[in-house]
């Protein structure tokens, strides 16, 4: 919800069909081989319904995309976006990733990131309460600033002066992490850095623009009142059209 | 794991089966539609490796569990043995109870409280931070107080006697629940109870013992490192003697 709602605000004009594979979640905890066939089903049935081109708005299915097209689809990773954001921005060449634990295994913004420029250095952080921290609502809270405070310990300790926010819950503490790092460091959430990298490929005509008005629709794998709580609280002030079950088998 | 340590314990003859669904935990977050559909799945493939029993070690999959039998096989839940041991010792008729939301949301632990003895009290909290707390392996930990000072303030205003732990994570936070609850609170664990039922009905001949040594062999439907890792770490001293992937469709 947090990359819709950075694509909802770079992109006005387009229609956006949101999947979200609620009966299946969290990927955070599964195998590559697992994350890859959930992967390769979804992108069918966003394919079935009409969408002209996919985002994977989460990072540890990002680590699993090999190719930039899947069923014949553009499709767009959160890892590379997030990665150019960072190194645009580094003087030190110290980078820290905050990331759920199979985001951190899979070394992904590292490879990406020595992939553009060999000589930064990388400090990668799991941080696997950060997730159920938002989603139980306590993002503004003690709890989390101390949690917080000891996964900062690390990068910090390795004077980064940038960290990437490498969930995509997790740009709903983008300003804990900032009060709780200081101002001289700065805290790159991808969303809005790939968001610009889709608006570049509309306009440069890779894929056809829309201008139909913009709606959202969402669709999710199981019925979940939190998810929908949640969800529409994250994306404020932009409202969500209709709610539906998407039947993804097989599970 | 807590469960299965158990009945290892209750139960030292008889070989044990255990499937971990890794692959599409946790239930707590899902529709009791997904878990039955789930569950029916797991105890098919429970059934064609030829079990003679089935034991649900999950409080939110024993939510949905209404029948003594599924696809042939005596099936126990946890929420019945935990309702029963905790009215065994409550003097006050107020009980607590802690669990995962979808658990809470169930209301299974007041109703089978209720339906044995309708004038107690009962106190439901959801604690969706500890699941990941104990997964984290930080339950010895500050935070972890931190997080279970808040969950248990209801509880304690009301006035409880007696707190089941409703998650079978939980076990492994018990002594500090205990700690924090106070000496005069009992704390209950369905998984004793639970293998105690198990254990008089295969001395009552409902089910057939084995006395064939007692070997543990371990199935997950995904690759989990950090499963695998905590999972003999709460078993200790008992050892597993396989771990192999089981192929449960279709997701």
């Amino acid at each position: 919800m947090t990359v819709l709602k950075a694509l909802r605000e770079v992109l006005p004009g387009e229609s956006f069909l949101y999947l979200g594979d609620t009966a299946r979640l969290p990927y955070g905890t599964k195998s590559p081989r697992t994350i890859t066939r959930y992967l390769q089903q979804n992108v069918s049935f966003l394919k079935s319904v009409g969408v002209k081109a996919v985002v994977v708005a989460c990072n540890t299915a990002s680590t699993v995309l090999k190719e930039a097209h899947l069923n014949g689809l553009p499709v767009y990773g959160v890892i590379e976006p997030g990665a150019r954001a960072a190194l645009a921005g580094t003087h030190a060449g110290v980078i820290g990733v905050l990331a759920t634990r199979a985001t951190v295994h899979s070394g992904a913004y590292e490879q990406a990131l020595l992939a553009i420029r060999s000589d930064v250095h990388v400090v990668q952080q799991a941080c696997p309460l950060l997730v159920p921290l938002v989603e139980e609502g306590w993002a503004h809270d003690p709890v989390t600033e101390t949690v917080l405070h000891r996964y900062l310990t690390a990068p910090l300790e390795a004077h980064v002066d940038t960290l990437i926010l490498g969930c995509t819950h997790y740009p709903v503490l983008k300003d804990v992490v900032q009060k709780m790092a200081g101002p001289t460091i700065r805290v790159i959430d991808s969303a809005h850095a790939l968001a610009y990298e889709v608006a570049a490929d509309i306009e440069a005509g890779r894929i056809p623009a829309n201008g139909d008005g913009g709606g959202i629709q969402v669709f999710t794998t199981d019925i979940s009142p939190s998810f929908q709580q949640l969800g529409s609280h994250i994306l404020a002030p932009h409202a969500i059209d209709s709610w539906e079950l998407a039947d993804i088998r097989g599970d």
